[in-house]
């Protein structure tokens, strides 16, 4: 095969896949959002079915042909972009045997449920066989992946490419460092946070209706995309074109969904601004996980928590909400919306903990799979991590150890991804504001165009055009730190509570 | 391959290809009720990638392998015609050469463009030239699928296994003779009709909770199905066990809607209640088109506009629409829902009329492949026919012979289906009747079971067991015959006008 015929093969074949993905995405997205109860048992061979031909495609050997073919011949930078990743996921489709997939499988699906009933008993005893063997399997996993330091950098790349336990932990460790005493000056600051100021009762249609206009404020197009309701919120869709948001609705407060779906908007808006002439290769695709997550959480955070979307919004909210925000003035929902705590559990914990729950979650995978820590020690190391870390010891297991579910999956090395999104946000924001001082003060004044401008041009619209350390350094200089991270946290809560 | 092997790998493709067409289901389903505009262009992608891994499996030239295999052994009545079907199925998609399947698509999309275009210009030679290509493609057609007497059976077998002009026209040519001055006597009983005694607006929330107890009334299972919005009402769904009604709700009255649901929620009550034991194979798929629509018209026409439905229905139709209706009577509202009239447009025919339109287009369609009239008659052909069947000529081709879909598409033979599920619903209604006199009488105090229950066990449940006019004999004495559908008429207008 000539290298331009294997190249145009692959695109061919990574189209495909893409659009196969669309219809397991449309799949799952439907099942989350619409499917009547009895629907499961059918729904869930739908998947298999889908996934099947997925992994087909994924696994042909043809790919590997293909691929040495194409390998090596005079490739533009692009080009050569989206071999490297054909390459990466040829790989991690075909390096692991199916036998080991299986067993995963079997193992989650074992340890899922046995995780239900530990959490719900509070027992870590159910759980730890299970997981026991979830990591024997991760263990092996590692070793047919290949790593070059140490086991957990193989579970680490399967979420972020090139991701190694090194670099996070240097970013983590500076992050802990500073960010533990901070959280003490920070609290401090803030003092008694005093009755809440949203009081009565909200409507899912009055929520939704206020959610619809901040999505728009930050960009979201919904000609090509929706918002709905979900258990669990997430984002999906078929494409660039058809972006699926959903939330849920709390009746005695509208800020968790509000804030949801900026978060979810924030997912969005990346896939909205991926490029269309690539889509269906790497180079029309995001890059990885700490990189979608910096796009959500910089528009939930650093746009939907500043001070300056609420000068904005105020209005907005007093009007969506008549007879229940009468009396709260922009300071206390500023106030409000960045309210900080000694928080136990991390879906729930504010922007200033939040990277300190991952951190005790990445330094105790690096240590399981270091050997350092054993199954058995998981629960007390837990408590003295949270001690240390967020200043409160968990009342149980059920609010400790167990109060996730990606271990009960066999999922090891997927939350530092999230913290590292926190980074890469505060660093993209940073260099945004360097470039465009302006941005708040439009933002203020209602226009929220220039954030997403910026990032569809530094982020979006490169798709694995570069990896994600590489990335960082073209947007913003350096690669991901924590520094940006803390300098934001310092910056606004002391401006907002000091 | 021993013929117990052959039949159970025919089996597993049969449920592979049943999951596949969910999945295409759902894809048109999102397409149709939730995709925001931009999507359409990948939706095109991925309903074509669908379509053909359906095609794929549909055209395995091991199904010829297995069948021949199969074929012949000593089978029970239900295998035999589980095999029966799969030979049908597999005939139909590989005795088409691929060519002509694909001059079929290209034809049918520019002549449904030219149609658009000629409808509401109301000039007929736009769709013309069109339409002469796509009849020319259906001949050669019907010349690949092989027929007995006349080329247009073979058309009419595409739609419905066994259905001949013959037998159609011999249904067609009585109900005919008899409908034409019956239609004459109803609107003499009916006279003057009054003011409209539908007033007011009625949001869409009013009329899904309305239309939701009516079709909880008739025995829909809400946790196997849903009903949401679309622009073309239909019925769909992944499965039995996950049906998806439609409706479109007008502001200004709550009928149609209301109608409208029964008729979609008629269709899933088949579906629903396919063989569990046997999803996926022909003993648990629909039987045919006739006998699909005689579910959908039993329950929105014999069920839904039977004055015992309303006497039930009309103090929950008060209660939904507070204001609106507190005056109206029931026997204004039997008389509302029953109200007949020369229409011009079929799809808003009553159930007097509806059957005349449908044989005006049989008989042209007869005549065409008949080679007994040409093209450029068809208008003209149209004009006279309106006149001679409904007593009313249309003022435009626009509303004549461009008022439907179905030829821009090449969907010859497919109108008589409409017609015959009318028949048969009124046919299966009466042997119901027969078996259960007091059906109206519980129906009347709120208890819909018995219509549901006996449908289950005459027609739902029995799947491809046995072909249309089988089946028919079966549950009620004799194949498909006009009788029951014409003293239905008689009966309940008289009753209601006379």
């Amino acid at each position: 095969m000539k290298p331009q015929d294997a190249y145009d093969w692959l695109a061919g074949k990574s189209r495909e896949a893409h659009v196969v993905g669309g219809i397991g995405a449309l799949v799952g997205w439907d099942q989350e959002v619409n499917m009547p109860p009895k629907g499961a048992a059918h729904r869930a061979k739908m998947r298999a079915w889908v996934a099947g031909q997925h992994h087909k495609l994924a696994t042909n050997p043809k790919i590997g042909e293909a691929l040495a073919a194409a390998e090596g011949a005079d490739w533009d930078e692009g080009q050569a972009a989206n071999l490297r990743e054909w390459r990466r996921g040829y790989e991690l489709a075909t390096k692991l045997p199916e036998d080991l997939v299986k067993r995963q499988a079997l193992a989650a699906s074992k340890g899922n449920e046995a995780w239900k009933e530990a959490r719900s008993a509070d027992d870590f005893s159910i759980f730890s066989p299970c997981l026991g063997e979830l990591v024997e399997i991760a263990r092996e996993r590692a070793e047919c992946l290949g790593y070059e330091e140490e086991a957990y950098d193989a579970l680490l790349d399967l979420y972020q490419a090139d991701l190694t336990a090194a670099k996070v932990g240097a970013v983590f460790g500076d992050l802990r460092a500073r960010l533990v005493p901070l959280l003490e000056r920070i609290l401090d600051w803030q003092g008694d946070v005093g009755p809440d100021p949203i009081q009565g009762e909200y409507t899912d249609e009055e929520q939704r209706a206020f959610n619809i206009q901040g999505a728009e404020l930050i960009g979201f197009d919904f000609a090509a995309g929706r918002l709905d309701v979900a258990a669990h919120p997430f984002c999906s869709g078929t494409c660039r074109d058809d972006i699926r948001l959903t939330t849920r609705y709390n009746t005695a407060d509208p800020l968790p969904s509000h804030f949801g779906t900026l978060h979810e908007a924030g997912h969005g808006l990346y896939e909205q601004g991926l490029s269309a002439d690539h889509e269906g290769t790497p180079l029309g695709d995001s890059v990885s996980l700490s990189i979608h997550e910096s796009q959500s959480i910089f528009f939930e955070s650093m746009v939907g928590q500043d001070p300056a979307y609420w000068e904005h919004m105020m209005g907005a909210y007093k009007a969506a909400f008549p007879g229940r925000a009468d009396t709260l003035t922009q300071e206390q929902m500023v106030r409000r919306v960045n309210r900080v705590g000694r928080t136990l559990i991390r879906v729930e914990a504010d922007e200033v903990t939040y990277p300190l729950h991952v951190i005790l979650r990445f330094e105790i995978e690096r240590a399981l799979f270091g050997g350092e820590i054993g199954l058995a020690d998981l629960p007390g190391v837990w408590m003295e991590k949270m001690d240390e870390l967020v200043g409160v010891r968990p009342p149980s297991d059920a609010d400790g150890v167990l109060q996730d579910i990606h271990w009960s999956m066999g999922g090891f090395g997927y939350f530092p991804t999230y913290a590292m999104g926190r980074m890469n946000a505060a660093q993209l924001g940073a260099a945004l504001t360097r470039e465009h001082p302006g941005w708040r003060a439009d933002l203020a004044r209602g226009d929220g165009a220039t954030p997403l401008a910026w990032m569809r041009e530094k982020v979006h619209s490169r798709g694995c055009l570069h990896r994600t350390d590489e990335l960082m350094a073209e947007a913003t200089g350096t690669p991901p730190l924590a520094d940006e991270y803390l300098a934001h946290l310092e910056g606004k809560y002391k401006s907002i509570f000091a």
